[in-house]
């Protein structure tokens, strides 16, 4: 669909929809375009009745790997001539996951570049803050339970810093999915109740030592869009995935 | 894609990508869903690259109707089981394009319901505001060229008011195009000089006489989220479509 023999972006999103939209939005926020015409072609699916919670699967509660609905839709994207792909959902990195999509996806002969939300974040942090080691993990408890962050970080010579089990249970699982006031349910505007939730586990964290805190959830950045807390970066694998994209199909137009 | 033989709704963005984004992001936000697994299925095509300018082709400045490229992506749409579809552009539906697109479609044998963005927008406006008549139009030269909300208005007893022509081809204009501060060359967020000449324009109108002002192009709202001015009520057409898609959809889910 775009110009002929022109990359084109594909996204997966719907888990949630807000966090998709995310995505693409940074997309274009982040590409030197001064008319329609100049912006990246993208698709994105938000097609997420369909996926299973990836969560509920990784706690052993469900039985169904939503990789096989996750598959689907990037063959879908294959045939509609996406090159370069992104899933707007950090838990769907786990391995039991991820893994599992691009087994299903080679056996269908489909091979789309799917860019890895977690080896992208990992690797910005390195870079960019190079002087820094310690790193905060915010995420849903799928996200560690599979210890989504903790190896990449490792491998990197970074060390996790993870929040204590009654933090994770309680205050970060509720800031996300509390069916009335969780950022899933209510995303635009988020409520005060979620964000605050979000800011105590930013402290808990830093109180641990974390230097920077990735923001490990793709609904989080939603609640918070500051870049620092109290002198603590934060980090939002969203914005890195959407340069990333750029970066990987028309580099010449990603801003500074 | 989504559950079997259920609805799934198509966005024609990139046109441009935020205006697009936000009709995305408005279906998510007017639907009862507190975990994603309830979120209405979409495909958004964000693929403007490929869409010539619809202003300048109404204007005369360019022989290439866009209507070729709108056709082609509502075709892809339909093979991926899209059932409802809506595009997030006024002047794309200037009758020389929309009626060319449509006429495209019947040819080739594919027939979705396309939602029309002018026709929802005044059946909103005579049901909602019963005892206003006069009713301000924001738009793009291309809207006032083709008298895209004119008919409409007239035919469902209201009173379209114009901008003088000053107003046309400077003010507003300059707020959705111009290179540097327009919306469509930063969106997010929206540049100070172009959130002013919005609020100026809504001023002309209002000192008009207007009672209602539509925000007539799809970048507006991404400018201006305010339901009102100075007692003017502002009427966002990209909210009276996301609200239109789901009933067509899955009416049950609708906010109320």
């Amino acid at each position: 669909m775009p110009a002929q023999h022109q990359p084109l972006i594909g996204i997966l999103g719907g888990m949630g929809p807000q966090a998709g939209l995310d995505l693409a939005s940074k997309v274009a926020s982040e590409t030197r375009a001064e008319i329609d015409q100049l912006h990246i072609p993208l698709v994105l699916f938000s097609v997420g009745d369909s996926i299973p919670d990836r969560t509920e699967f990784l706690l052993g509660h469900s039985e169904t790997n939503p990789s096989a609905a996750i598959a689907h839709q990037f063959k879908k994207m294959a045939e509609l001539g996406v090159s370069v792909a992104a899933m707007a959902c950090n838990t769907a990195h786990a391995a039991p996951i991820f893994d599992s999509v691009k087994r299903k996806l080679a056996r269908a002969g489909v091979d789309p570049t799917i860019l890895h939300l977690i080896d992208e974040t990992v690797a910005f942090i390195r870079s960019r803050y190079p002087e820094l080691s310690k790193v905060g993990i915010l995420g849903t408890r799928g996200t560690y339970q599979c210890e989504l962050y903790d190896g990449p970080l490792r491998n990197a010579g970074l060390e996790p810093i993870l929040p204590d089990p009654e933090i994770r249970n309680g205050t970060i699982h509720e800031a996300i999915f509390d069916p009335v006031s969780g950022i899933k349910s209510r995303s635009n505007p988020v409520s005060r109740e979620a964000r605050n939730r979000v800011f105590e586990a930013v402290e808990h964290l830093r109180g641990k030592g974390a230097e920077l805190i990735v923001l490990g959830c793709t609904e989080l950045p939603l609640a918070i869009t500051n870049s620092h807390i109290d002198g603590v970066q934060l980090i939002d694998p969203t914005l890195i995935m959407a340069r990333a994209l750029i970066r990987a199909t028309y580099p010449e137009r990603l801003k500074p």
